[in-house]
C-alpha cells in the first residue's frame, strides 16, 4: 500500500511550446485576504492553469477604490518573471455593462474592469481589448453569477491568458475609449508639484502619487501635508527622532512617515490628503 | 560559481502515474492567518508531498466553530480541480478521543475531525473512514503532540491522501455514526423556511444557510431578520441607495447586504441570528 | 485558437543537478500581511528561481522585534523539506552598514540580518558568512534602494541560496562576532527558571522562551506570571473550566492559555512580561 514513492516527471499543459514556463497570476482585490472569496478565485485559476503559480499582490485595496489597486499594480508589476499576469478585481460595477480588459505591455500582461484601473498603469498607446460576449473561449465556462465575476469569469480569462491560450488581442474588440485614470496624476503648479495620499501602508505611512522624477527641477524641497512643512530627506535616518519625515520612498514616489509610529493616525489623514512639493528658501 | 543555469527537468515523486497531476490540497483553519501554526502544517505538508500546491480557503472561521468551516468548505469545493483534497482543522476536540475522517465525493476528497464538519459538506450516502491507531502509514511519522495534530496527523494524512499513497478506505475502518451536523438546516415552516446567519464576510455581509432551491415554490419573497423585513432582489444594484437588501449571494444562498456599509454593525447581529422567508402580501 | 492542451514537460533551471528539487523559501517578516511590500519581495523571488514554492512563516512579527522572528523561525524550521531557505526580513538597520548573514545548518539554510536574529536559531558553533559588497552573483541586480533591502538585495540573495547557485561559503567571508541574540535565554536561578513571554500567538496565548528540557529536574513545576501562580498542566483539558493554565504546548516551551477567552487580554500582560517556574510545594 505504501511503496517508496518512485521519481516521475510531472507532465502538466503548458500549452506554449516556445515560453516553458510555469504561468504566473498576481492577485489584487478588495476582497480581504481573510475570505474564502478570495481562495474560490484561486480554485477557478487552478483548473483552467494547472501548475500555476498565484501571488496576491494586495486584499486590502479600501473597497471600490480601484485607483488604490492601479497605484499598488504600477509600482509592483517590473519586479515581476516576465509573461506575468496582473489581474485586479476591484469591481464596484460588477453585474452593469462594464467593459473588462486585457493589455500586453513591458513583457506583462494586465487583466482588470475597465473602471480607470488600468489607465494609472499602462500609458495610453498600450492597445486595450475588451471581452467579447461571444468569445468562443468562453464556452466552456459555467453562466456567471450576478456578482461575482471575479470568480466566474476574470479567473478562467487570466487562466487563459497566462497560459498562452490566447493574447490580449484575441479576447475581443479593440477599447479605444476606457474609463479614464481614477486618480489624478500629481502636477505642477506655480509653487511646484501638487499630488495626494494615495494609500496608507501598514505602519501608517502615508504614500503619495508624486514621483521622484518630477521632482528634479526643484532646489530644496519641501513637503506640506496638513499644517505641516517638512524638508525631503533621502533616508528615514535623516530625520531627527520623533520627527515626522517627508522622502522618497523605494517605491520611487514621496512618502510622509514617522519612524516611532503611526502617521496618518497623528496626523488624523489618509486617502485623498492634498499634498504639496515646493522649493526651500 | 555562478554558470548560465542549465534548462532542467523536475522529477519529484507523485505516486499516482494514472494521474500524474500537481496535488492540490486547501486548508481551512481557525488558526488566523497571521501565525506561524499554518506555516507549520505547510512545512509538513510540503515534506510529505514535493511539489503539492497549497490554497488556503480561510483562517478567519470563528474559534471552534465546525459549523462554519463545513459552510465555506461545501460552497467552495466544486471549483478546484479534480482530486483536490480539502482539510479542515477546526478542531475543539484535540487530544480527546475524537476519530479523525476522510471521504471521497464529487471527485474530490475530504479530511477534518468528527465534530460535524463534514456532514455539512457530504451526502449521507457517503462512505466516511476513521483514521486507524495502527496505520502503518502513520510509522514514518514523529509521535504526535497533545495539542497540535493539525501539523503532526492532519498535515502528513492530507499529503498521503492528496497525492494518491492512500485513498481514504486505506486509512482504517468505515465510520457509521459521525457527530451529526455541527449547524441545523435550514427547514420548511408554516410560514415558509427558517435559517440563520451561519458566517459574517469581510464587508460585513451576513451569510445564511437558506439555499435558493428552497425557495422557488415561495411567491414574491420576503426575508425577515432582526425587525427588518426585506424584499428579495436579484442583485445589489436593484436597493435604493441606502437601503438594507435582501439577495440570493454567488454562493447560492440568501444574504442580507448593506451597499453603503457594513449589515451586520448596522443591524447588530451576527453568526446565530434567526432569518425568515415567507411569500409577499 | 484554442486547441486541447497537449500534455508537456516544463523544464526549468534548477542548477543543481545532485538535489533535484524544488526549492524552497519561507518569508518571516514585520511588513503585515496586507501589503504589496511582501508580495514584491515574492516577485524578485520568482523571477530569480522560477518553480520556486514560498511559504509565508509569519508577516506580523512585532515591528523591528528580531527576537520574535527568531523565535519563530528557530521552532518552525525542522519541520520543513530538507534543503529549505528560512529567509527573515526585520531589519530596524537598514541603509546602516548592518551585515548581511548566512548560514547552513540542519539540512536548512538561514538568511537575515546581522542583529540578533540568527543566533536565536543557531548553535554558536554554525559559521555565519556575510554577504561582501563584491560578490560577483550582485552583478545583475538593478542597484538597491536605500530602504528595501527585503527586495532589492534578500530576496535575489534568497533565490541564488536556495537553487544552489551559491552555498553560505560563497557569498563572503566569515563573520566570527555576530550581534548577541536579541532576546535573553531562559536561565536557573535560585528557585528554577526564570524567563519571559517572548510573543502572543492569534487567541490570546502567551508564549515563553521556557523550553520544556529545562524543567526535568523541577518537581512538581508551577508557573508564575503577573499575580498568578499556576501548576504546570500536560494538556489544556486537565484545567477546570475557566481557569487559566500554563502548560507546555506543541512548541515544547511554557504556555499560559485561558481556553474560554484571551489570556494577553485577562491578564494584562504580553511581551517581555516576566514568568518564573519554580518546584511545587
Amino acid at each position: 500500500m505504501l511503496p517508496a514513492p518512485p521519481a516521475q516527471i510531472i507532465r502538466i499543459p503548458t500549452y506554449d511550446r516556445a515560453r516553458q514556463m510555469v504561468p504566473l497570476i498576481t492577485l489584487t482585490t478588495d476582497f480581504g485576504a481573510a475570505g474564502p472569496y478570495v481562495a474560490m478565485m484561486k480554485a477557478v485559476i487552478h483548473r483552467h492553469a494547472p501548475g500555476v503559480q498565484i501571488v496576491d499582490l494586495t486584499h486590502e485595496v479600501a473597497p471600490c477604490n480601484p485607483g488604490e489597486a492601479g497605484f499598488w499594480i504600477a509600482h509592483s508589476y517590473r519586479h515581476f518573471p516576465a509573461d506575468s499576469l496582473h489581474l485586479a478585481v476591484v469591481d464596484p460595477g460588477v453585474g452593469t455593462s462594464r467593459a473588462i480588459i486585457a493589455a500586453a505591455h513591458d513583457d506583462q500582461l494586465f487583466l482588470a474592469p475597465d473602471n480607470g484601473l488600468l489607465p494609472l498603469v499602462l500609458p495610453e498607446t498600450v492597445p486595450l481589448y475588451a471581452l467579447a460576449a461571444d468569445w468562443p473561449g468562453r464556452r466552456d465556462w459555467p453562466a456567471p453569477s450576478q456578482s461575482f465575476h471575479g470568480r466566474d469569469i476574470f479567473a478562467p480569462l487570466a487562466a487563459a491568458l497566462a497560459c498562452g491560450r490566447a493574447r490580449p488581442a484575441d479576447i475581443g474588440p479593440r477599447l479605444y475609449d476606457p474609463v479614464p485614470a481614477a486618480l489624478p496624476a500629481a502636477r505642477r503648479n506655480a509653487d511646484g508639484i501638487s499630488g495626494q495620499v494615495v494609500t496608507v501602508d501598514h505602519w501608517g505611512n502615508l504614500i503619495t502619487n508624486i514621483d521622484a522624477a518630477l521632482l528634479e527641477d526643484i532646489a530644496a524641497p519641501r513637503v506640506s501635508i496638513g499644517h505641516r512643512d517638512l524638508p525631503l530627506r533621502r533616508t528615514y535616518g535623516e530625520a531627527p527622532p520623533g520627527a515626522l519625515l517627508a522622502l522618497v520612498n523605494s517605491l520611487g514616489v514621496v512618502e510622509i512617515a514617522w519612524r516611532e509610529g503611526n502617521a496618518a493616525a497623528m496626523l488624523g489623514l489618509g486617502r485623498g490628503a492634498p499634498v504639496q512639493v515646493s522649493a526651500g528658501g
